[in-house]
């Protein structure tokens, strides 16, 4: 956990006005940066101390042994891991020959911002060197959105007080020490030493070069470095370089008010099929391109991008500062991880840390791809364009388990199943259907023709082929789909669960839907009438347990016969309790670790009534324990939805706290990129009510007590809808398109460019507040107005 | 597979004519020798060639790390493996300085005679060395059973022809080089140089000694050996050691017809605790006591060990020869694995290979501990003494997965779990009642009831409170056991197995009855009444599944809603399918590795009517794959008790073959004790129909067409019966012993010493015949006969 005074939240800043060495790897998660093609931990200049080293490329992985005591067909026999590439971070400097290093000496000031409209990380500091002389240092840094292959640090150095002479080694290092990994499952396995150097050489006084090729994936990494110096008289540079190492070190004495300036350039680019020579080349391109923009160019180019994405997506919630700046917080790392992916994954920790090995999971599709396709349609058609360009291997694996159509893998970064737990990965076969309910949503949102008849189309054709091969019609008509993981991780291999088989029948009528669409296109992928009508056929007789004594609908079939988890005698210490307990016994007991029914009742919103939700979200809600981080973002939601407004409000602190709190004890490894992408959700689909379907925007604004107004934006067909709420109160504005039919509270509305509609928020049912597992609730926000804003 | 040519069965021995080295390692598991504490592959005297070299002390194992690709709680961390030890069989000899090696010169004749009544290997050869020189070379190898430490070579050469110079090296081999594992999991993983040499030394010319520890698992080893050798004048021997060599050296001239004769006597020992003095001094006395004895001696103890043990159990067929002889090999193997283990584990493959890691399963309470209870119930008690020692390590594992009582591991050999696959190992629970069952068989047997009153009642409770434990009521009052895995390898984690539910049943019941009995012991071992009446509750409570509309028992609840496997269209090479297809689909179809419905059938006789036993045994047969030895035994029982007598000849047929024609491709990593054993169960339980509960044995004999007459005795309660059978009449002849009232086809008979009773045999009801899945019906047994002995 971080305390909350460790990060100031202010509008559009996270400032950290001291050095806490205590939180130092899990600073370095959240004032990462990154353009989704390039990442770089928030580490500090100098190189150390540090908590996790990290500069990422978004693809490049190394291959590490899967091992297993009782291997099985079909295990994966290797994984990938996100590597740790050449590190172009680093700038020693030396100050009368001793290192700057903030473990020694005396740190007068060390403060560091992070920047949502600049887009860049400031750090300021002073020190005194254990000789006493002092020196203030100053970096900002930032990797590009506009030339995503480039980043830039602007480092400079002045002495305060007596003449120094100060050594500044700008540095490219690969194959970096990293420490040790623990037994956490959830922590990735480090890899050493991953890149075997291929080239390397020094650009005149200033630059340098390496290419390194990973060992067992085979993947060629280079990256470059420039540097435009700007000191006294008599500051000198010299560059060298070795396989890992390249270096420009510059010297020069500065008098007392004195400032030497570096301005690193620096450029990456990787390839698995491109000549060493070529890559030299690429970087080489993009370095001098760089060189070209200047540092003011590119801050001016980056500050220019952010405003064109604040403008399309913003949120202010009047009363609660903390977690307007928790929803912008989380919109701009999203942004970070997303904007230049480019037809690469989205990983679960964007390219922030080495967590989940780097590997990208449903959450993608169901958590981070709603708020892209709400603000930037084209990233989210670029997560789901590298959904497509896995095709092939997903194919190879759905085969390889004897089944048709595509089985996507439960993580993977390049494509193959990295998974090593059949049991909660190869049997999670759901994520399929989320990558198609992803599909539904962004042409739905976009009416992307183009897409929809080729990349969408077959993505769902081949994703309801899967679901064809793994269920049957029974001998009463019903299509089964047995031995199913839901999302809920402490169950698995269930029969029916409600989550999949619902998200499966959407699956199968949409791909119904568009092969008769585009009849001719789903001829080319194979599709006949018989095969379309299978489809269809199977959604239609799609069986849905339900238990009507309970009046419920179990989780999967029979969830509802198990004994409820002994949570009266499982002390706070044993959670999360899959480090405490064994599978076996959280699987057969009713325990959830994280929304699985109540994800079903968001996302397949039709197939509920109201009554139904209410009575399920207050089963499942004293069975829910959170465990995973994912959780309270859907929980928010249908507690909104359902009218428990403050259980949302705590729910919705909680996800805004998961990384600024760290309150899962793994921000060190990675920002989570769902809960990031889950604070927008629980706005916008939890207060705001929105949900989209087609080609209808529905809302049920509300706003809990504390809150006095909430607003946000977002775009659909080509229009930019603002939406606001306060207590009685919801205003419709149609800032840019054509008039719009959306509905509010069920009633259609008609809403016409810069003529706000302002409807009343009818009042919520009121239902007893649901109850929790013992020591399970959510902590309750309290606004920063106080208790009185709140009633309990 | 091996060709029927290969072993020769004659009535009381197996004859292999000549070597074939194609089938080497499964020769060598044929003719492994043993007493339940030391075992000894059949490796060729000379060392080489060999397929496995293998000599096994019951109970010394190495550990081994257990890797995970994604670890978990609970997981064990190292598993047990049974490792080779210092090999004693070793006598290789020079002729004239050329090693005699069957891959070399000419083999004239090379035999070997397994003979169950002598207990000896027997084998002879002649052979031309490359120069020509024709020696044969006899030896005859024992493992002692009344000198449990005990085994001794007689080897004696004869030069053929011409005068020749020979030289024989007699050693004790530690660390020998074995072949590198395969991938089959199977397939033990090899230990590399497990033993670390502690000490060692030479007595006189003639004996050698070594001292050994194992790495990880500390066990200390010792092995000793000493000669007596006849030769002719000028006969030489000395003796030399080295950590991992002792060698005895002996050399002569033999001229034509002159013979060398070296009898050696070896003595193991192995201890956790035993000091490495100490340790050597016991084998030396071991040794000592052997010389005492001499060759004669040591022949005389053994056949009349035997002689004993076939007065007791003998099965006569009387038209099938070769399954009299299958029962007879079979009882000799179980024999040698159980004669001496006393309070050591019967692992799955005996002493004879190191497949499945040396490790014991259920298989030794449910399918090798029936022909022991009817045989020799003191090598029974002394099984189930072993279960009872390893009670801490169980009541640790339950106390780990969050339960209390007992939680006997899946597969181990020190009391560990050593499963690294938890859905198929840790939840397989069934495990506990079938050593609860073991008990039960035990005691009602024997009335033992000192075993009953301590370590009976003790296994007993401890495995009831797992029970308690692991079930809940549900809100209708139902005892369930959701998330089992039963005995059926293609099925995991179902809810309410129908053969676990019932066998826990049993258990808890047995228990509660049991501490009632022994209200004191009980009261020791903390159970009071409450406890006992839960155990009550629960057993009379017990959720047993069926489906109505099918009119059968599901093997667990859901079971018949899933789809059947797709039979057609799985060619024979995808068999066995879990080397071809994913758990995951084999878990979600109807298809059954092994017995499990059927077996429950078999166990809880008395939980199904004859009608149910029908239906559900024909329905299960379409859906039984037998990719598990297992299986064909139960399979036979059953066929024989509904009336399938063709058909339950069959699958003898199948089980008698398992490892004379290496059916299953594994016999190279040693016997499979349970089909060895369960020859013997097909002909008592199945053509016999022996049940044996609450002090009453039943019987319901039949023959099948092909077997004119068949007799087996058994033991029961200090009596000696005999029952044969053949077509219209059984005779049941108690031998020995005081009258006993047992049931003939339901009616209660009394038979008394020496006064044969002839019945009847009521006509078999006539069913259609159950089919199997394509390609998976058991080959049909023709007899010696021939064809027309058989109807079809």
């Amino acid at each position: 956990m971080i305390d909350a005074s460790v990060f100031r939240t202010e509008p559009w800043l996270v400032r950290e006005a001291s050095l806490d060495l205590d939180v130092l790897a899990q600073s370095e998660s959240v004032f990462a940066l990154g353009n989704g093609h390039l990442g770089l931990r928030g580490n500090l200049d100098e190189g150390e101390p540090y908590g996790l080293p990290g500069t990422y490329l978004n693809g490049v992985y190394e291959l590490r042994p899967l091992p297993y005591a009782e291997a099985g067909y079909g295990y994966p026999e290797s994984g990938q891991t996100m590597i740790n590439v050449t590190n172009g971070k680093v700038l020693r400097l030396l100050v009368d020959d001793e290192p700057f290093d903030v473990r020694y000496g005396t740190l007068h000031h060390h403060e560091r911002v992070l920047d949502f409209r600049a887009g860049t990380l400031r750090r300021t500091v002073e020190w005194a060197s254990p000789a006493g002389q002092v020196m203030r240092v100053t970096s900002v840094r930032l990797v590009s959105f506009t030339q995503r292959a480039v980043a830039a640090i602007e480092y400079e150095v002045e002495a305060v007080g007596d003449p120094a002479r100060i050594v500044v080694q700008s540095e490219l290092v690969a194959n970096e020490p990293m420490p040790l990994p623990d037994n956490d499952p959830r922590v990735a396995a480090a890899l050493m030493a991953p890149l075997v150097g291929e080239d390397h050489g020094t650009q005149r006084d200033s630059g340098a070069t390496l290419v390194h090729r990973t060992g067992h994936s085979g993947l060629r990494v280079a990256a470059a470095m420039d540097h435009i110096v700007d000191g006294p008289e008599r500051t000198d540079m010299f560059s060298e370089s070795s396989p890992d190492i390249g270096r420009v070190t510059i010297t020069s004495v500065l008098q007392p008010g004195q400032k030497l300036r570096v301005l690193k350039l620096l450029a990456y680019g990787w390839s698995h099929i491109r000549s060493r020579q070529a890559l030299w080349d690429q970087v080489a391109a993009a370095l001098t391109a760089a060189v070209h923009t200047g540092w003011d160019g590119l801050q001016a180019e980056q500050r220019q991008y952010l405003d064109t994405c604040w403008s399309r997506t913003d949120v202010e919630l009047e009363g609660d500062p903390q977690m307007e700046h928790a929803a912008r917080f989380g919109l701009f790392h999203v942004l970070q991880a997303s904007a230049r992916a480019e037809r690469r994954a989205i990983p679960a920790k964007g390219l922030t840390g080495t967590g989940y090995d780097g590997h990208a999971f449903w959450d993608t599709e169901t958590f981070v791809l709603p708020v892209l396709t709400s603000s930037r349609p084209e990233a989210a058609r670029n997560a789901l364009l590298w959904r497509h360009s896995i095709l092939p291997a997903a194919r190879e694996r759905a085969d390889a388990l004897g089944h048709t159509g595509a089985a996507f893998p439960w993580r993977t970064i390049a494509g193959e199943e990295c998974s090593g737990y059949w049991p909660a990965g190869t049997a999670a076969f759901h994520v399929n259907a989320d990558i198609a309910d992803a599909v539904l949503r962004y042409i739905d949102a976009t009416e992307d023709t183009d897409f929809e008849a080729k990349e969408g189309l077959e993505l769902l054709v081949e994703t309801a082929r899967l679901w064809r091969s793994l269920g049957h019609h029974d001998e009463h008509g019903h299509f089964r789909l047995p031995g199913m993981t839901g999302p809920d991780e402490y169950s698995a291999l269930g029969d029916n669960n409600v989550y999949t088989n619902l998200m499966a029948q959407q699956n199968l009528r949409a791909a119904a839907e568009l092969a008769r669409r585009h009849a001719a296109e789903a001829g080319r992928l194979g599709v006949d009438e018989d095969e379309r009508m299978a489809w269809q056929v199977a959604a239609d007789a799609m069986y849905i347990p339900y238990d009507a004594e309970l009046g419920v609908h179990p989780q999967a079939e029979l969830f509802t016969t198990y004994r409820v988890w002994d949570f009266e005698n499982t002390p706070p210490d044993r959670y999360p309790l899959f480090l405490h307990f064994p599978y076996f016994d959280l699987y057969r007991t009713q325990v959830v670790k994280q929304a699985d029914l109540v994800l079903a009742m968001q996302l397949r919103n039709d197939a509920f009534t109201d009554e139904e939700k209410a009575r399920n979200f207050a089963y499942y809600e004293a069975l829910t324990v959170r465990d995973s981080s994912l959780s309270a973002i859907t929980q928010a939601v249908l507690a909104a939805e359902v009218g428990h407004l403050d259980l949302a409000y705590d729910y919705l602190s909680e996800v805004a706290q998961m990384d600024l709190g760290d309150l899962h004890h793994n921000t060190r490894n990675g920002l989570h990129m769902a809960s990031l992408a889950g604070v927008w959700t629980v706005i916008v689909a939890g207060f705001g009510g929105l949900r989209a379907h087609g080609g209808r925007l529905s809302f049920a604004p509300k706003v809990p007590d504390g809150i006095s107004r909430l607003s946000f934006n977002l775009w659909y067909r080509q229009r930019n809808l603002c939406v606001t709420a306060s207590a009685g109160q919801a205003i419709y504005d149609l800032r840019d398109g054509d008039p719009i039919t959306i509905a509010h509270y069920g009633e259609p509305v008609e809403v016409t460019p810069n003529d706000p509609v302002k409807l009343p928020i009818p009042p919520l049912p009121t239902r007893p507040p649901p109850s929790q597992p013992p020591g399970r609730a959510p902590a309750r926000r309290i606004p920063p107005g106080g208790e009185e804003a709140r009633d309990s």
